[in-house]
């Protein structure tokens, strides 16, 4: 496994973990002042912005882009809907080739308002997936399935697991098609069973890396997420086990945490996101 | 599928459904007096108690009892404490012959304080639950392993999934083995996205099955769960698979509501439930 010690360059800030409270260009800066390798921004910080400028500045600070987060949910009551949350991510996949960004992050959505048919939301997810990595290929961008923890399955991700991340990709195209892949954040996942066994299926399908904590006392499952160290995930342990199925991008921080890290002047932030990657990542 | 329209007597309550607001004995008279076929109490309402006077007027009442809930967490992290919370269980597990339970109700545990190690706290949930099942026989007590949703991996269950627990049950009994099975509760599984199939594989272990709804906009993952009806979970079709894998037991309500069901005259809530187990089930 990488050390993480004394290599920040081998690591990535989300910018979600940074509350959206400075600007992006300061973002930006301020995570290349610290020395970090990677950026994954959010459409709300890059839509109706000057993207081509945004781009130019992170590849001046020279910061790679791990992904651009996130789609539109797909499920839909309607086919209309369904088609312009289709067609809102193919535009967002345009903006994510103008970034360079290595993939565009894939949070699917859960149930549309009034269902109950969990199994209709996935088969709307395969059939825009499939369209979507499509497009993806036209763009040169990589499509990255992250599947949510079940806690989200009903208004967030009705894809709760990496092997039905995994199944979906087979479904939709060959292993060898590198186009499309898993994005694992320890938080989804930490909790699975098959873990040790999911992983390690999901070889070179593993386009993204995300750390953060589960803390014990976790008052909202949305915006409490702790930093890495302040709860009870084996870090050290999924990240063995993403590197020997030969994972080898960089390792990013994406931390929701309204109430805590959110507060916090982003150096300070930053800093101890630095600090614990190298000590308990 | 079994209609449960006109047949309360299908049906059981989980005492927590009522919030121990009332005593045990008035609990029973009510579940009863609504036409119920079944109580689950738990150990709160039994232990210090005459536990063969409450099994007395349980079958006075001519309710069975589904479940006795709960077990003691298994993970320690000291052998000592392991210890003590295996032989707490068995005491509950002689309880629960006195009262005449179908089974006792295994919610495992999560992680002991300070662990990391989801991995060894599963571990000790296996050696323990091989020595309760050797104590459940003695007893004439089925064991049922009840899976929790993954957002309790940390505090209250390390056994996350229906396979999962199928797994376990495997490596710890043949399945011509009646006296250890799992209980299964549509708040922890509906999300799975192998539900179907676990379920189907599950047959003759299927020793419980738990109703509620999963509300789309939770306030606390524990304490605020839906009745019936008002939530997301597809409960006719989870019923179905249950009852095609030759599930033959009663329908069992348990809402955790603390801000509620739980605050309602207990008639009321059981008269709601009553309705929707007719309606929505």
């Amino acid at each position: 496994m990488r050390s993480l010690e004394g290599h920040p360059e081998l690591c990535a800030i989300n910018t979600a973990t940074l509350g959206f409270t400075a600007s992006l260009r300061q973002v930006i800066d301020e995570i290349a002042r610290h020395g970090f390798g990677g950026i994954a921004p959010w459409r709300r910080e890059v839509e109706g912005h000057d993207v081509k400028a945004v781009a130019h500045h992170i590849r001046d600070a020279k910061l790679k882009v791990t992904g651009y987060c996130r789609s539109t949910f797909i499920p839909a009551t309607t086919a209309k809907e369904f088609r312009a949350n289709v067609e809102a991510n193919k535009r967002a996949i345009a903006d994510a080739a103008i970034l360079g960004a290595e993939s565009f992050v894939m949070v699917v959505g859960g149930l549309p308002q009034g269902s109950k048919d969990i199994v209709a939301a996935r088969r709307q997810v395969a059939e825009a997936t499939a369209e979507l990595i499509d497009h993806g290929k036209k763009h040169g961008v990589r499509i990255a399935l992250e599947p949510l923890h079940p806690v989200y399955a009903a208004d967030r991700s009705c894809l709760s697991t990496i092997d039905e991340a995994l199944d979906l990709c087979d479904r939709l195209a060959p292993a060898s098609e590198t186009m499309l892949g898993v994005c694992l954040d320890v938080y989804h996942i930490w909790w699975d069973p098959a873990l040790e066994r999911a992983i390690a299926r999901a070889k070179d399908r593993i386009t993204g890396f995300h750390v953060c904590d589960w803390l014990v006392d976790t008052k909202d499952t949305l915006n409490d997420r702790g930093m890495m160290g302040d709860g009870v995930i084996d870090i050290p342990a999924i990240r063995a086990m993403v590197e020997k199925a030969r994972y080898k991008g960089l390792v990013e921080v994406e931390i929701f945490s309204a109430d805590n890290w959110w507060t916090r002047p982003i150096e300070e932030t930053l800093k101890v996101c630095r600090e614990r990657l190298a000590t308990v990542c």
